[in-house]
C-alpha cells in the first residue's frame, strides 16, 4: 500500500523495536539514510538497530553506529527499490517482513506492507529528513551528519539533474543542525586510495576514441587490478571519466571479470540513450547509465559493443 | 570608504552608464558576477558593460553578451580584491577610478571610492544576487545562470569550506528562477578538453611520493605540454590531484615555465600550513593552497621544494 509521509511518522510513532535494512553494496544514501533514521528513532526512546547486507565500506565508516539489544518487532527498508537489492543475507530473513519502505528510486516495486515513494527527491536522505521534522525530533549533529552524507554522495555533491531548490534547503537546514559539510565532502570527493589512483592512471594509459571521438573506451583488465593492488569495488568512478572528455558522447568502461568476460558499464550524454544500447546487449539501466555483459574474450567484446554504439551514435 | 549593501544598491539606483571591471585570468565567479550585475543594470533601464582583461575562456562563453554603446559615467569592480588583480590593459585605465567594488575576499584591500566586502560569501555571486534582490530587479533565467556560475565554480559545487546555509539558499533560489544548474555543471566540472585528459595522464603517469607517502609530487615539463596540445591555463585542475590521494598531506604541481625554471603550486591538508611553506621560498598565498617560483634546474628546484617540504611535516 502507497501512504503518505505523515502516515509513515504515525506508524514509527506507533511502533517499536525497528530493523532498519539497508541495500546491498552501501552506498552513501542507504547508509546516511538507515543511520540517520535509526538515531532519529533512538532519540524518541525508542530501540532501533541499522542491518547491512555487508561490511560498512571503510570511507562510511565514520557514520557507524553501535548496535543495540531487544527483539525485533517493526522491520523499516530504506534506499531500497526492490527485494533483488537487498543483499542474500538480508533478503533471505526480510524479503517479506518488511512493515515500512522508504524510497526515491521511481521504479520501486512497493514490496512492502507499507511504502512510501517520492521520486523528486534527490537522495533518500532527503525524504528522511522531512521524516524526522514530521516525527518532532530535534536533529543532532551526527543525524545532520547522516543524512547530508546520503544527499552529498547521491547528488555527487549537488552536481547532478536530481538536485532540486528543496535539496539545496534541505542541505542548509542540515548544516545549521552541525553538519561537517565541508569534512564530509573531502572524505567523499577528495580523497583517493593508492590504489585507486594507480588503477585509475592504469585505465587512462589505455583509453581509446572511436567514431571521430564521440566514443571513448576505457577497459581494465585483471592485470591492471592486480597492478595496482585495486579491485572491482573501486571501479565505479572511473567508469565516469570517459564521458568527461569534451566531444564524448558515449563513454564505455569494460572491466574483465574473474572468468575473463567482460562487464560494461556505459554512460552517454543526451540524446544518447544508454538504456537502449545495453538493452540490446541484454542489460539495462537509466537514459545515461546503464551496464551489460559481454560474451567472448577481450576483442569480441569490444567489437561487439563499439558495433553496437556505432547504430546508436 | 567602507559602505553597507542598501548603500551600494542605493548608489547604483543613482547612477547610470556603468563599466563593470572583472579580475585577470577570469574565472566563473568574476565573469558570472559581472555578467550577472550587468544584466541587472540593464533590466533597471541603466546602460551597462563588462570589461574583461583578456579574452573570456572558451568554457565560460554561454555567459557572454552584447555590449552596448555609452559613454561610460560609473566603474564597478566585482571580486577584484586589489588593483594588481585587475589585469593590465584594465589597470592601466581604472586602477584609481573605481567608483564601487562588490567583492568577498577577506584581503580586499578597499582601493575604491565606495567597498562593500562580505568576507563570509562562498562567491562574489553570492554578494551580487543579494544586492539584484534589493535593486527589486525580477532575476531572469539568463541572470540566475550567471549567478549560479559563480557560485558554483567558487565553491567546487557546493564542496568547500566557505559554503554556508546561506550559500545553498541563494542556489535554490537561483533555480527558481531558472538556472539550468545540472547543464552548469556538466560544463564546469563534468568536461575535460582532450588535450587536457592527455596532459593528466601524463602527470599521473609521472606522480611521485616522498615522506612516507606524506608527499605527492606531479612534475609537468614543456615536453608534456607538447606531448599533449595542452598548456599553462589548464594546469589549475591538476593541481589539485595530488592532494586527493588517501594519506598525502602536501600536494605539490612543479610546472616547468617557458625558461626553464620552474613554478610550485602547493596544496595541503591541515595542519599543513602551505602559505608557509611557499612564504620560505618567496611566494605566498592560503593556509591550504599557495605558490612559489624555484630557482635552477628541474633537480636543484625538486631538491629545494622537498627539502623545504620536509621541515613542515
Amino acid at each position: 500500500m502507497l501512504i503518505d509521509l505523515g502516515s509513515a511518522a504515525s506508524f514509527l510513532k506507533e511502533k517499536d523495536n525497528f530493523t532498519i535494512i539497508t541495500h546491498a553494496h552501501p552506498d552513501g544514501d542507504t547508509l546516511g539514510s538507515g543511520i540517520g533514521l535509526c538515531l532519529a528513532l533512538r532519540a524518541l526512546g525508542k530501540k532501533a538497530n541499522v542491518i547491512n547486507n555487508e561490511e560498512i565500506p571503510p570511507k562510511f565508516r565514520y557514520l557507524e553506529i553501535e548496535p543495540q539489544e531487544f527483539e525485533e518487532q517493526t522491520v523499516v527498508a530504506v534506499d531500497i527499490a526492490d527485494v533483488t537489492l537487498m543483499g542474500n543475507s538480508v533478503k533471505e530473513i526480510y524479503e517479506t517482513k518488511v512493515d515500512l519502505s522508504l524510497d526515491h528510486h521511481g521504479s520501486n516495486r512497493l514490496f512492502a506492507k507499507l511504502n512510501y515513494v517520492d521520486s523528486s527527491a534527490a537522495a533518500a536522505a532527503q525524504i528522511i529528513y522531512e521524516l524526522v521534522e514530521l516525527l518532532g525530533v530535534r536533529i543532532t549533529p551526527q543525524m545532520a551528519d547522516c543524512l547530508y552524507t546520503g544527499i552529498s554522495t547521491d547528488t555527487g555533491c549537488f552536481r547532478y539533474a536530481n538536485v532540486t531548490p528543496a535539496t539545496h534547503r534541505v542541505a542548509a537546514k542540515l548544516m545549521e543542525y552541525g553538519a561537517d559539510a565541508a569534512a564530509i565532502n573531502v572524505k567523499m570527493f577528495e580523497t583517493k586510495t593508492r590504489t585507486y589512483a594507480t588503477l585509475e592512471r592504469l585505465a587512462l594509459d589505455g583509453m581509446q576514441f572511436f567514431y571521430d571521438g564521440r566514443c571513448a573506451l576505457i577497459t581494465i583488465t585483471r592485470d591492471m587490478f592486480a597492478e595496482s593492488g585495486s579491485d572491482e569495488n573501486e571501479c565505479d568512478g572511473i567508469a565516469a571519466i570517459s564521458r568527461q572528455i569534451e566531444g564524448v558522447l558515449v563513454g564505455v568502461t569494460m572491466r574483465e571479470r574473474r572468468d575473463g568476460t567482460y562487464k560494461a558499464s556505459v554512460r552517454t550524454h543526451n540524446p544518447v540513450d544508454a538504456s537502449a544500447i545495453c538493452a540490446r546487449l541484454g542489460g539495462g539501466g537509466h537514459p545515461n547509465a546503464a551496464g551489460c555483459q559481454l560474451p567472448g574474450t577481450r576483442e569480441e567484446a569490444t567489437k561487439l559493443l563499439l558495433d553496437t554504439i556505432g547504430e546508436f551514435i
